[in-house]
């Protein structure tokens, strides 16, 4: 049994991570961590948990769980991340870090975002937990950056266009939604009930943080330039992210053509479901799972394709992904302990 | 005082017409019609009117109606609509038709996007009820048609932008979201309350029966071609539509510049409410109200402009246009008997 | 007109009063005061007041408001607003305070369920502001304590049996559900929306504050002791509380005598509908209004009654109720401004 | 493998079984039916099925259906249940049916509340589906008369304490709230979004038709009368139901006694979770799973003890509690293929 330890298990991600992990075959949780509820026993945090999990949260002290762990899930926020993940790679962990921290690979563009990066080093090294690009290097990676959650849904919905060069890469259009668990379980005015139900916005139009990383993944398979606008709303919804991408077509493609090629690019995936024709991605249908949903619509009288995805945030955008890629550098089967069904409604 | 009826009153437009015309200081409601549930007290119908509305629904008599009305609300489905629009003009009524029935100028798109046209003679003489584009033909109108919700926020976003030729109309992308009202109050499985509560979906990709209203009227302010991408989601709240609308400008403008042409396009007008540099519109902040907020931000990075527009598809979307309108075409202040603050939360 | 303060304006309970009170023709709002946002315009904190109120938070500056203010509403919370009434009293202002500070008559009560009360004096001055039950008292107040949000639907939906002593007032068991806003706007876990959407909770069980208040004014009418059991529960809504209240029948009643009987007693009031026997009270019907909607059922089987309460907990449960008090003290008609008509849906 | 087939599989209930059943071990789903969707994929009704299920619904052929399943869950309303549930009895099937039809052991009783009974002669066969009260029963049933989603929820939390003979069955009060799913995916104008978003009401007060059911259970249970008062709310999440129950205790016991009493009586149970003193249910913990919680407070004030039970109306109400009598009938763990952990937030 492969021994795991959470690092933040009291916020959205790590619940998601112990939810998952609890039923997986072939690991066993060996510690959770949480600097706020240290002592607490988690099934009192989460009483979701009850009957599940009795591990009671410890404080963060990177060498003693570096002992004990055979690999680490970092569930902190950036900044926060780098400070303990070099440590834990030295001790000879493998990390899966669900921070910002590691996911670009250029210093100076993390730092023009976010803050000083203190291990650059390892941004070389990281590899950008995306199995559906990167699965290859995944199996011998010692650190993977699991994505953003908004980059998932996007970069997975673009990803066949781009590499067939079928879209005008100049023309990138995003419109993202996600549910109010995706800023997390801190305590912040814009995160209560009575300020997001019965209520939508847009918010960090052209700012949002998640636009570096998905210019770098698309960027990368791409062989022009990228102009690309991504605006992100807030729905009030505990879990998922739909995506609505618009493109300008290089050559004209029927709805039948794409979805045909989007079918036989994710054929071998285990969490790609393309949808038939006439039917369209809805958050509901992959609620609680890994699953991404994608959908499209070749307009012809404007001569764009309209990809629509759906992902469950903390799953396929976060805690679900991270599993998935502990299964690929473990040699697992990447679906080990994800085989959950979608609940409806 | 005016003597107005309300033909189809137990829809969500109907509700809504009562609540807001309950208060009007110049008008008396003399009549209230429902198929369904004639013969019973609007007030069991909706018990939120007890003890502001004692009518009782009657049959839809046109004669017998437009002797006692001097101005009626058509508050059904498209083609019911022009079976007794007619009638009431004949009878000597003004005729507020909230269908799509007289909103489209050409009988050829009409017939194209719904069906045959029962009086196309009425489509030249209609006036589409968009006061801040409209207010003078109003005036003087018999037969108003009045807007989609949809179309009332998108035109009301990209109007200024169009009208001083500062974008790329055939660059024009629209991202709009509508609470579950948008799809009435019939009874359908799509708007059940599981089928829809923390579920997000797109609908209608590239054919939604608003597109061509939005071309119309966005074209007429252009001198040029159009390329509009529309495309509608459907939001688990009760009211509320936003649209996210992407344009590439043709010069470079700041974002303080735009919101300053903006301010100066609505300056006059009583229900625009053009928010700051850094603030977005949220639908909870225009609710049960008819104002449409505006906001917006000019990308530097992609040279685009990002419009994000707020109304409550109920109110400016319908009802509230709709009374509006009456108070042009009646003389009163546009605004008599909407000043209604946002309930929030 | 009327000069009036809000102390604590950036609240739901804040927000609330000036939504009410912008319409209000017989005042005007003089100062809003917020610690946390003192010098930020009230429309900026809230953008749904924009165009209606431009005026910027003040500190609280007692004796610089009492100059300034005839009347004032504290929407501080408990503890807080004791510090300032006494001072606003002595300054010769009219005091409408929505905490919880002067309701209980008894200030060993108080201090058991609270904390030392430092301005005991007023505990007999103050009125209790159910103007249903004191509208003599209230006429010549000078400090209304405002009722609690829970103890206002209780009270009204129990008060004609225990009045009539048609109940066993051994018997009450009152099962009472509320919105989040109920909770305020205050940051904490427990109001997050992931932390209250798609769940619902009991909490306070035996427990919760509002339990004395509600026995002092039920044992205020009734001529024997008392027993009751009040148990709240958290409604994922914004607004809203609907209480059931569950009596044992003393003599035999049917329905439609109890209804009349409610009829009678609630005939004068302006906010209270009484609905007809198969009616039953829904939030959604009182949203954003001070109407507290009634409903009952005689059941034979068991000798009980079931009395069903619904009301807005921001308007009739706080800020409207607080309205509705100062224009019975200020000789007003009750509902001036208050004729708002419930937002359905 | 068992092979089991699902009659009425396009209700929620009908998705609920296929969730939880494509991942069932012991067993093959050959058949599923729907009059409405027939010989359309189950997978194009629910997209959240897309790579777990590709059966085609079927017409309801009884014959055919029982030649090839040993077990049959009957989905349907009641009355449409009784048609067809002698026929696969005789034809050697085992059912275990999620209706009313056979939950009533008096014939007069399930005529009165319901129409007359088709097969009154298997009424006293059919075993009551609750494996905490009758798993003895069950392990030889042909017929299984699923429990209602309240009456699962309402007898759980009172048992213990009618059982033991600590409250007086005279003073029983329970007051229920269930999500809207409870009400089925038929599309009736009370389901829809906008009817229930936002709102909450009580409804059939004294007159729910699982009054006679909860009434037939805990009379069983206990040695004397039994005088209930049942009133079902409708609560606007997904799924769940707490149900409150207040009864007066006969004798002196603390909140920790009680609870003592709880987890030894539920200690061998799978999927009943007692709560510790201070915890109390939510529905949002036990969500898409087979779990009641149970917390409780002994209010030494008033003399009562209140319950307070939580449990998915789909799951433990509905869908999982019949997987687990299935199991039960079958020799297979209880818990078999329902190991499912809660999905919170």
């Amino acid at each position: 049994m492969l021994k795991v330890a959470i690092i933040g298990a009291s916020g959205y991600t790590g619940v998601e991570l112990l939810r998952i992990l609890v039923g997986h075959p072939e690991i066993e949780i060996c510690c959770v961590t949480s600097r706020q509820h240290e002592g607490l026993p988690i099934n009192r945090i989460f009483p979701s948990l009850s009957g599940f999990c009795e591990l009671v949260c410890e404080p963060l002290d990177v060498d003693a769980i570096a002992k004990r762990a055979d690999l680490v899930f970092t569930a902190l926020p950036h900044k926060s991340a780098m400070e303990v993940v070099p440590g834990f790679l030295a001790a000879g962990c493998k990390v899966i870090d669900l921070s910002a921290d590691y996911r670009l690979n250029d210093q100076a563009v993390y730092e023009q975002w976010y803050q000083t990066h203190s291990s650059p080093e390892l941004l070389d090294e990281a590899v950008y937990g995306l199995p559906e690009l990167y699965v290859d290097q995944l199996r011998t990676a010692r650190l993977v950056a699991n994505p953003g959650c908004y980059p998932t849904s996007v970069i997975l919905a673009l990803a066949p266009l781009i590499e067939k060069q079928l879209v005008d890469p100049m023309s990138l259009i995003v419109d993202s939604k996600s549910g109010v668990s995706g800023a997390g379980r801190g305590v912040k005015l814009g995160s209560l009930f009575c300020e997001t139900n019965e209520g939508f916005r847009a918010y960090g139009i052209g700012s949002h943080r998640h636009t570096p990383e998905i210019e770098q993944e698309l960027a990368g398979l791409s062989n022009r330039g990228l102009r690309l606008s991504f605006t992100p709303h807030l729905l009030p919804v505990n879990r998922g992210i739909l995506s609505t991408c618009y493109a300008d077509l290089l050559e004209d493609k029927s709805t039948d053509e794409l979805i045909d090629l989007y079918q036989q690019r994710y054929n071998d995936e285990s969490f790609v479901r393309v949808m038939p024709e006439g039917q369209l991605p809805n958050i509901a249908y992959v609620r609680g799972t890994n699953f991404c949903d994608i959908g499209l619509v070749s307009d012809q009288n404007t001569g764009r394709v309209i990809v629509v995805s759906a992902i469950d945030n903390l799953v396929k955008g976060a805690a679900g992904q991270a599993v998935q890629n502990m299964n690929v550098i473990c040699g697992f089967h990447d679906a080990l302990g994800l085989g959950i069904v979608p609940t409806f409604p």
